[in-house]
């Protein structure tokens, strides 16, 4: 079990420990899908399975919401009910937010002694678009070593909310009293995909008043079927510990009802979709830096710098239209 | 030269309109790049060109650094030297930080009059990759309608504004005396795209420690050619227009120092090969979009989603591998 004995292992050898919870094989491949290694594709392949009893749990909101700490307060009570807990947290580098995550470190001081939590943070400075598909691997890492839990935490800036919500089983926006109102969250696609609303924080003024505005925005006409699935609303104090066990509960309740209408089944199907497209984009990266190391490959490459060929023409060439 | 008359134009009649500075067919063109109209390719080749007298400068930096302010004091400067000014403002429309760039009606309403002064914001709202893409060719209409100098401003969240990097000739990077410090930004990777350092708001404290503190940073043992190459630190007051004529002069300056050291043909170089590349994926895109829809691609999401073939084997069918 030591880190020595990992070295040269193949990637069914790496996932095969990993599945017997080998917490050095998980890193080790997570790693690998995060650098976006060369065995990506087979690490992958390994990875796959049709059924798992994980449940993801994307926790988005915008910076200082509390996400962290309201992760961690959830890690505890999952703890308490013998769940198993892994922490992925998706930091996408802004350039001028960088560090949100930084807590990490306290919290894996805190549970360092808990073999029934991981924490890891994933981040791909610069990397266009690949940040979720590094992070939907990563899960899959994280449900084959069978964590019962699965807490994925974003830094609240860019896109990476919105995508987040594309590979998690289960969407909790957390917000705050100031983080403005249900207009600017419907502008913004937050109505779209929570599944659950945390008002933190809610010992400051306006946390009802949020609470009730976005109440209504949320009961505003939709079809029959939509009304009956109406996000939760719940309010914490999560560096008190209040509010945690009914969102414990409230998240279970939604995970359950996601299950049962197929709308969970359905989720992990578009995901699966957005996977497939997101290995052939890779590879088409690859192969396009790769072709501008070609004779004919630098020559398109001069008449381009040269004005002679256009863009279009250059990518119909590439692509043998 | 009116509205309606735009109807059933082809792209190469849009963009001949275009180059002669008629503003409908600017719009025009600029909504179909945003929206990825089906004649995008088509307008792009019509707007292709080797060369262009136009400049585009980017201007990042976080939110509240004043970034608007400053474009546009320096917007009023480029005009008083009778230089005609493009404004694209581009919005990754994270969910948190929306509305950054509201501040747009204002400004419009102040150069309203000024036949010298285009205005555009841009926006792809969950279109992964999209913006610097669509932003990239937009600049080319900008520059096609002939403007001096084109001003290409960034909300300061998530990626857009390492991306920016990638298409402007320059790149100013705004900080306020609260920003950081230099390791904070080395970290974030904001010292290899700044071209030019703007500390503004300098009448609050710290603005001379920032200086100082970016300055040794900047010096840091390097080779001699980039020792000689170290970004400028101006220090302005935007709402004052305090600085202005000094960063104006020193954006000039720096212009033509990567014009006359060839930079600014290697970067306008590596963005067409980024264009390129971006057409593929977003062709790429689309057609396993398409692909899903056909009796074979029905089949194949089945298996994927009973647990059948594994995402990568799909990839590899899909991609005739």
């Amino acid at each position: 079990m030591s880190s020595p004995t990992l070295k040269g292992l193949s990637p069914a050898e790496l996932v095969a420990r990993l599945r017997q919870r080998d917490r050095l094989a998980l890193a080790r491949v997570i790693s690998k899908l995060e650098n976006r290694d060369s065995d990506c594709a087979e690490l992958v392949r390994q990875l796959f399975s049709k059924k798992s009893r994980s449940r993801t749990i994307g926790i988005t909101g915008p910076p200082g919401a509390g996400k962290s700490t309201l992760v961690d307060a959830l890690t505890v009570k999952y703890r308490a009910q013998r769940k198993t807990v892994a922490i992925l947290a998706i930091d996408p580098s802004s350039p001028f937010t960088g560090g949100a995550l930084l807590g990490d470190r306290v919290r894996m001081l805190r549970h360092a002694k808990d073999e029934g939590v991981y924490i890891r943070s994933l981040g791909t400075r610069g990397k266009q678009g690949g940040l979720s598909h590094a992070s939907r691997e990563a899960l899959w890492a994280l449900e084959a070593a069978g964590f019962d839990r699965i807490l994925l935490e974003t830094a609240g800036v860019g896109q990476t909310e919105l995508e987040v919500s594309g590979i998690a089983d289960l969407t909790a926006v957390v917000l705050v009293p100031e983080s403005g109102d249900s207009i600017q969250m419907m502008k913004a696609g937050l109505l779209e995909i929570a599944d659950v609303f945390v008002i933190n924080k809610k010992d400051r003024a306006g946390a009802d008043r949020l609470r009730k505005d976005l109440d209504s925005a949320l009961k505003l006409p939709q079809d029959a079927e939509a009304a009956q699935n109406l996000p939760e609303i719940l309010l914490t104090q999560a560096n008190q510990h209040e509010g945690i066990d009914e969102l414990l509960e409230a998240l279970e309740r939604r995970l359950e009802l996601l299950q049962h209408s197929g709308v969970a089944q359905a989720r992990r199907e578009t995901s699966l979709l957005q996977e497939v497209e997101d290995i052939l984009i890779e590879r088409l990266r690859a192969s396009v830096r790769e072709s501008w190391k070609t004779h004919s490959g630098n020559d398109l490459k001069r008449d381009l710098a040269e004005g002679k060929i256009d863009p279009i023409s250059v990518a119909d060439l590439l692509s043998g239209n």
